[in-house]
């Protein structure tokens, strides 16, 4: 290491000085700048340096960059073209669990570019123990919001290659052919949880591995912590599927909701425990209810620029009847004929009235008529069964 | 009939002269009372006479209400003491569907009072086409907000004695032996669907059938349309248990909505149809999730009166730690115990905080400590599995 460390340089050993998302140290290299917090720390001047140089003996940022390098992996840091402007509201978000900030850096593995797969983005999150059900539904709306076909706005997926849903988010937008990003709680060079190395490679290819944590780091409680933080800051909004009361994913959804990013939650049968934790958010915590990438990209999407038109399905002609040509339609009978009269009386409409409205009916094919009465055809291609019409 | 009939004849007649929830007249008879309606109808010079005095032919009130009387039915109109004051709030409420209005009687068959039954009253309505999971949680949600047994307030369940959620939530009431009333679009005399039978005669022993619809009036859409609104009012929210897109159960909380009492959605798969119109209530149109009767207790009771704690899952002595002491927590290995120096290094924290932390930690019986050496006790009765505490 030269005597005066690049800014980059400082920002890797502060990084491994401390753990990801620690508020105190990351909110003083934003007001002083990486450089001279690490020259107070190497000094034995920072009222963290007893605590934290052991961290650093024998660690050199230089070595650190070339060995990420070999392993095709680098460093981001603010400033650089790849890096994802997203965290930074970090700065400004909330501390939770004691973890927050905006990241001093981000070790970044896969050679696109993380900003530019980020600048639409949404996290799909959810339980480890993920029903069939779930692992479906997160893998169609993470294909659906990876690739439209229709011309709607497409989104990058994040998430964080986990057991469960966070796999079924990533296989979904891999399977469409889409880039998809994976933020770890471990180093960047290592693969958690162990049986997903072909994902995390896979995910490599096109799209990004991200982690705060340093090189070689494994994966503990507090970097899990700190790593939601960064799931829901990539963002723009995040979709739980599946997370029982107590998930991780709802912590993710509180970074997300601290962001005032918008929280989606998809809903699943209030008998099964995974879905609990999301009925939850949408019923106390003002989550939005999303059933399908549309609803999805309708929620995070520049404002009306993809709306959805209420779900109604096609209406039938003869629910678009007045009601008293309706009333009248109501009156005549399926099977023996009666006359205009009797139909006038039984709907309780006037004469004049109920002779127009079954001359329209005619026109529309609903009523016939057989020698001067009435009835309705026999044609299976319109049932009327009242079992549908409540 | 006498010449000048009595409030009540006069009900009669023109609730057998008009189908039910025609507004206008609805609206007329409230503003001019009943007589005089009536007077002008039989007298020629009500602007729909001519419609209407067909349906009236032969039709005597008295004969009417004895009729009813040895059915067990009975005529309940505004200003009697068993009068759902409730049903009024139609007076001011939409016209969806050309219906509308306070109803101008209620046909009422079962002995307990209906003003008292709807005291406090929810309705629980749904699909015909039900799956079992939603008539599994309509009929628990019903038996649920029925009797508590805990102190907290009960509910008289309204419904519409349909097929599918409306049978599952009586037979949820009834199953815990509390009343319910059903409203039905045909006449109180009669039963609909035909297979109900002997639901609707259970439902008529503590509860009440309810019917706006005349004596013998067979049911037709605009008689559903119109009953809706009736159980609408009749509770102080509407609980939509599984809806397709084009379900009765959404006109019921159009009714509820319009009426400014509070529409209920019970969500259910986003792969299940019956849960479309549900998922959509709650999604668009701003019907708040509910997946319990304690959840449906707090949304329709008094203010305050029952509110429910946020759904949590007991916390874990390990999770309630200072960020510091679980830190070094994490750098304790589970097999071959290691020194403080080195736990202390590994946390990135001081070597006096960490010793702290193990005493800490070892008071709590989270660490064990071997001469001089530290690690997690193995003890499955508190499992530390990296995949549960993301």
């Amino acid at each position: 290491m030269r005597l005066v460390p690049t800014e980059r340089e400082a920002r890797v050993l502060l990084n491994a000085a401390v753990e990801p998302g620690s508020p105190d140290v990351l909110a003083e290299v934003r007001s002083r700048g990486p450089v001279p917090v690490l020259e107070d720390l190497l000094g034995g001047r920072h009222r963290r340096s007893a605590a934290l140089l052991p961290r650093l003996a024998g660690m050199e940022a230089e070595r650190e960059l070339e060995r990420a390098h070999r392993l095709g992996i680098r460093f981001v840091i603010p400033g650089d073209d790849d890096w994802p402007a997203a965290v930074d509201d970090l700065a400004h978000g909330p501390v939770l669990h004691e973890r927050g900030g905006a990241p001093l850096g981000l070790w970044v593995r896969g050679a696109a570019s993380l900003a530019r797969l980020v600048t639409a983005a949404v996290a799909i999150v959810g339980s480890r123990s993920a029903t069939t059900y779930g692992a479906t539904v997160a893998s169609e709306i993470a294909a659906g919001v990876a690739v439209d076909g229709a011309g709607a706005p497409d989104f990058t997926v994040v998430s964080g290659a986990a057991f469960g849903i966070d796999q079924a988010a990533h296989c979904g937008a891999l399977a469409v052919g889409a880039p998809t990003v994976a933020v770890l709680a471990c180093g960047a060079d290592r693969v958690y949880p162990g049986a997903h190395r072909a994902l995390i490679d896979r995910i490599a290819d096109d799209g990004a591995i991200v982690s705060e944590a340093p090189l070689g780091a494994a994966p503990m409680r507090i970097r899990f912590l700190a790593r939601n933080r960064l799931i829901a800051a990539l963002g723009q909004g995040t979709v739980v599927v599946e997370a029982a009361i107590r998930s991780g994913a709802l912590n993710t959804a509180g970074w997300s909701d601290g962001l005032s990013r918008i929280v989606m939650g998809v809903p699943g049968p209030v008998t099964s425990a995974p879905s609990q934790g999301v009925h939850e958010l949408i019923r106390a915590r003002g989550a939005l209810l999303v059933t399908r990438a549309d609803d999805v990209r309708e929620a995070i999407g520049p404002a009306g620029q993809w709306t959805l038109p209420l779900v109604r399905e096609p209406v039938a002609v003869r629910d678009r009847l007045p009601a008293e040509v309706s009333q009248i339609l109501e009156a005549v009978p399926r099977v023996r004929p009666v006359t205009a009269t009797r139909i006038a009386r039984t709907a309780g409409i006037g004469q004049p009235a109920a002779e127009r409205a079954l001359a329209v009916l005619e026109r529309l094919g609903l009523v016939e008529e057989f020698e001067g009465a009435w009835r309705q055809p026999d044609d299976p291609a319109t049932p009327h069964d009242l079992s549908e019409v409540r």
